[in-house]
């Protein structure tokens, strides 16, 4: 706004004809005859002159603006936020939106305001996203209105929603150590807390297919999602003669103190230990071996977002977006089959 | 705008005011006598009535729309953006000002579509962002705009620009090894290309402080900033018998990747080589021992930017952002101190 641009009227004068003439050509309706020589010296001053519509006019007069609004519980400092924004700005962008961006901290007084500031700019949908995959209750002011969840859910599954599926993702880990020969010597690395969703269908996955085969993981490590807890877990587990044949790991930071511990207490990967993980993060391709991951779509995730609130009418209910296995080096027959 | 909401004509028919009376109290203007009761009865209409600006309407008024555009070639897969991004929400938050989010990829064309759409919705100002620190040519459709360069900068100068301190911490590092003992055993790891500005700026800064005590680096190696091209420079300098005392890596990947070449050597960090680095990332503090490493000051990047935006009158010239030392365990005497 800050440098003058020409209107809708700088266009007719140019054209010489009406406003409500160069609105028609401008818009693209046909219910009013307009001379095929009118309609080109219309659309040659629109040319000439650079002439936009102003959104900001017309969402007044319409009720659109083109624009949707990502609230975030946090913008993490994580490659998946990044992965996830870039998803929605670039399917917004498709869909001729933009997009606003808000972060809330997890804090409902900043929430409420952010929700506000949106409305106020006239945003047509919100996305309500959760960078870890969960249960979240939407908030009073956006009940109302157009809006998907983003990585996350409410309880009672019907609000639209897009996130991993976490549970297949799961059933892929078992599979791929299965698949490789392990059967009594497998571990699940992480601790299962109920209210993260990731843990519990990752795990309920895992033990599916376990069950299926009439097996149960060797035990659990019960670590934080973090490297220096996974080291320290698994470190331990080694110096008491515990030798599993793989480490399901629940994240690639887990898997990467698993790593660590390993290589300290002199053995090797997949040799000795196979690993596999989920999320497949930058660290998973950098690790020697190359881990084994399943990843989180995050791209994706924020494409199929934007496209549910964009589709009308809007479809309902929860869609579950793939997690694809990337096979890396990690994974071998275990130790009694070679 | 998907739900009804109040009007100021709402809220003047409640209070039993004129439009114009509520307006002046609703803005806050004085300059109009407005009895202390009437003054009352607008304001309880507003809270009965949830009423708020229309800031979309006020927008055509006043061209300011509070709102912001962060235009950047890449929203990174790494930790890096999301940090940025969560200073300037923030910021722009606490001013009232909302963000738009676009990205081009590096396609001018893109670019064009993306800048014209966010000046269609009547954006007060734009950051214009890249995510690895360089030299930028400002899009012809930014010039007469309000800009902020956030992480690059215009051959000129002239343009505002907000910009870590790569120099600087260039100097931090070789400072850093000095301090333990190091003298003439000193490696520099990654390529440096004149187009990276963080690379030319990193290895100014620790040439000038190792020239003040005469000393050079003892050699460069001229790696890719990524783990895999590290470990193999690193694995070939050690196999020929190379013994540096320290590693000053460019970045923490290459770090990472010269820490995976020092364990296969069999020598130990920081016992037999010294390893300071670039970014503190998160890997920084993963690694064992973990990584003493220079940070990017994202958050302040992004906070630093919108301040500078937000100005009246702006501040011309760039800002150059100090980047913290995270000392860790990878730093300690050389060998033939010890």
């Amino acid at each position: 706004m800050a440098v003058n641009r020409a209107t809708l009227l700088d266009v007719a004068r140019r054209a010489g004809v009406s406003r409500t003439t160069a609105s028609f050509v401008v818009t693209g309706r046909r219910d009013m005859r307009i001379s095929a020589d009118a309609e080109q010296r219309v659309l040659r001053a629109v040319r000439e002159l650079n002439y936009r519509p102003n959104l900001m006019a017309r969402g007044l007069r319409t009720n659109f603006t083109n624009t949707v609004g990502l609230v975030s519980d946090t913008i993490a400092s994580e490659a998946f936020a990044g992965e996830v924004i870039r998803g929605s700005v670039a399917t917004a962008l498709n869909h001729r939106h933009l997009l606003f961006i808000g972060e809330t901290e997890g804090d409902t007084v900043v929430e409420k305001r952010v929700v506000q500031d949106m409305l106020d700019r006239g945003v047509d949908g919100f996305l309500y996203a959760a960078m870890y995959t969960r249960e979240a209750r939407l908030p009073a002011a956006l009940r109302a209105q157009p809006v998907v969840m983003l990585n996350c859910l409410t309880k009672d599954r019907r609000t639209p929603a897009v996130l991993p599926d976490e549970f297949e993702a799961g059933r892929t880990a078992a599979r791929t150590m299965l698949e490789a020969g392990h059967r009594e010597g497998m571990w699940v690395v992480g601790e299962v807390l109920p209210v993260v969703y990731a843990a519990t269908q990752r795990l309920a996955g895992i033990t599916e297919v376990l069950s299926a085969e009439r097996l149960t993981a060797a035990g659990r490590v019960d670590c934080l999602w973090w490297p220096e807890s996974a080291y320290e877990a698994i470190g331990r587990l080694l110096v008491a003669g515990e030798r599993p044949t793989g480490l399901i790991c629940l994240n690639d930071r887990v898997a990467f103190g698993a790593y660590q511990a390993i290589a300290e207490a002199g053995l090797r990967i997949p040799q000795d230990i196979s690993v596999v993980s989920f999320d497949d993060s930058d660290l998973a391709s950098w690790l020697r071996p190359a881990l084994t991951s399943i990843a989180i779509p995050h791209f994706e995730l924020g494409r199929r977002a934007v496209e549910v609130l964009l589709t009308s009418p809007r479809p309902d209910g929860v869609r579950l977006i793939p997690m694809p296995l990337h096979r890396r080096a990690s994974v071998g027959p275990p130790r009694w089959t070679r």
